[in-house]
């Protein structure tokens, strides 16, 4: 059994290790860079620890989990084009420090980089592996243009809302079990419930992640929070909101959202104000639950001894408790 | 066997009828506009018919086909962000039509389509399809990097030049021949000869393009001549000219590219004089010329009856000759 921190490694040493067409330095250096910043490489950590369920060599798994972890960067160079954001991980994004042109490109061919691991991935199970990764990579565009989409609707149903974090978020997790399950040798019944595990704990880890934003401890977390309200983010905080609120607590919510001009600060007490009123945070924090229970109980069927499953109920716990 | 319009026909119903993820209309819009505009359908074409050199029925080669069309489309729409380039055959960009984002995110969901076509190639030959696409699909990368880095260049030797076009344009036309032959059941050495039929009338062709735009005549291509000149592109011709030129006329050449107010007409008049003192035309068609022979000669050498040549040989020289 590999412990969370030997797989990071190990992750972490294959993507150091990913040759390159090396004629064309400018196209490649911004690949480097995003995937030398790293974060915490959950995607990949779970494909491996998926396949170690199973298998005690978890080889077949790696060059699979490297092309979901590079796949995952390509979505997060262009998704920084897309939000004009300046920064990821406290470095500067791609198209910040080289320019558009530069991250448009030199995300596309992290897409095929991405494919060149699949290709490497063992013959017996490369297409099936291969499929649901591709069909992911469909689902993520999906979501994302989703999430485009709803930034100027005005208002989201919850079911719109969780369909949205499903496609954008839940799915590659969803995809990195499965693909690591199927790598390691896991019959059909249990890749599956390897997906079902990944995809609510993802929705449920997103959900949570909406709470943080609003409700969490700088201290802790180590991020701002607020920041999605004064940005009118359709969180799932606010669409639970807009749903539960009375006609007239809905108008002020919508004049909080139209205001031109604003203290923020003043603005994230009003709305948290309403918020509260609500009781938003604790029927948020219990649809988080339901989705973060329902996806140990479908590692609880996976047919794999209970204490094999130790490293990976670890990574889940720490995803949503946010200690390490 | 297959005529080339039926093939055509036969590529255009086929793109009609891919099916895509609908939940997000505007996402997969973008993709139905592009893939219907069409044109002449060339790189599947070439595929179907190097499958049916060997092969009476074509339609293991039908979804790598359409794959490779979906990339090459791909290809453009990006290439249109990083050109700005307002127009495409006659239809406005879709960064124009739409937005920025949206092209980059509607690009990126096809490079996942054409994924999905190869992932519904025959098993048997589904990964050698697939890993000649995916070197293909890189290497078009770094083509389009290197034809980015030349721009800013001072000067390129021929050879850089010849390796640009390869890699941007040549090796799709060469991966479309030899995938078509694997569909058909090529023996390696027959897909080997396809891929270098393709890669040299790729080359021919491209440096043909770039004396048509030069020397083309408007009324018979429909191509404005002398853009290339008023933009400073660096085609075959001014790269054949500056290694040519004698210092004195080098450094006139260069001092017209870095005029910043000049009369259209009369910039390209001086550069077709210098052209023209320097025979660049006779040498750059004579080294096309070399390229186009090569290929056909390539063609020759493939395993496969001469009648059933006629319709791939056609085609190439309705590419070389422009006369279709």
């Amino acid at each position: 059994m590999y412990t969370q921190s030997e797989l990071k490694q190990l992750v972490d040493k294959a993507i150091g290790n990913l040759t390159y067409n090396g004629e064309a330095a400018r196209l490649i250096d911004p690949v480097r860079y995003v995937l030398s910043i790293g974060g915490k490489r959950i995607r990949p950590v779970l494909a491996l620890m998926a396949c170690n369920l199973f298998s005690d060599t978890i080889d077949d798994a790696v060059m699979p989990a490297v092309g979901i972890e590079v796949f995952h960067n390509f979505t997060l160079v262009h998704d920084d084009i897309m939000d004009q954001a300046p920064v990821r991980r406290n470095y500067p994004t791609v198209h910040t420090k080289w320019n558009l042109n530069q991250a448009v490109l030199s995300g596309d061919v992290m897409a095929f980089i991405a494919n060149d691991c699949f290709l490497q991935a063992p013959p017996a199970q490369l297409v099936e592996m291969f499929r649901t990764f591709n069909r992911t990579a469909i689902e993520v565009c999906v979501g994302q243009q989703l999430d485009i989409d709803f930034e100027t609707a005005k208002i989201i149903s919850q079911a719109e809302y969780i369909r949205m974090i499903e496609l954008k978020t839940a799915v590659l997790l969803a995809a990195a079990a499965k693909i690591g399950g199927i790598a390691g040798g896991a019959a059909a019944k249990d890749a599956q419930l390897l997906y079902e595990f990944g995809r609510n704990l993802g929705l449920g880890f997103q959900i949570q992640d909406d709470i943080l934003d609003t409700f969490g401890d700088t201290k802790v977390f180590g991020k701002a929070t607020g920041g999605d309200i004064v940005s009118n983010k359709k969180t799932f905080l606010l669409v639970k909101a807009m749903e539960l609120a009375p006609a007239k607590t809905r108008k002020k919510l919508q004049e909080l959202a139209d205001l031109k001009e604003f203290d923020p600060e003043e603005k994230v007490k009003a709305v948290m104000n309403v918020y509260e009123q609500l009781k938003v945070k604790s029927v948020t924090e219990s649809i988080a639950n339901d989705y973060i229970n329902i996806a140990f109980g479908k590692l609880d069927k996976v047919s794999a001894n209970r204490k094999r499953k130790g490293e990976i109920t670890g990574l889940a716990e720490s995803l949503i408790g946010r200690v390490k």
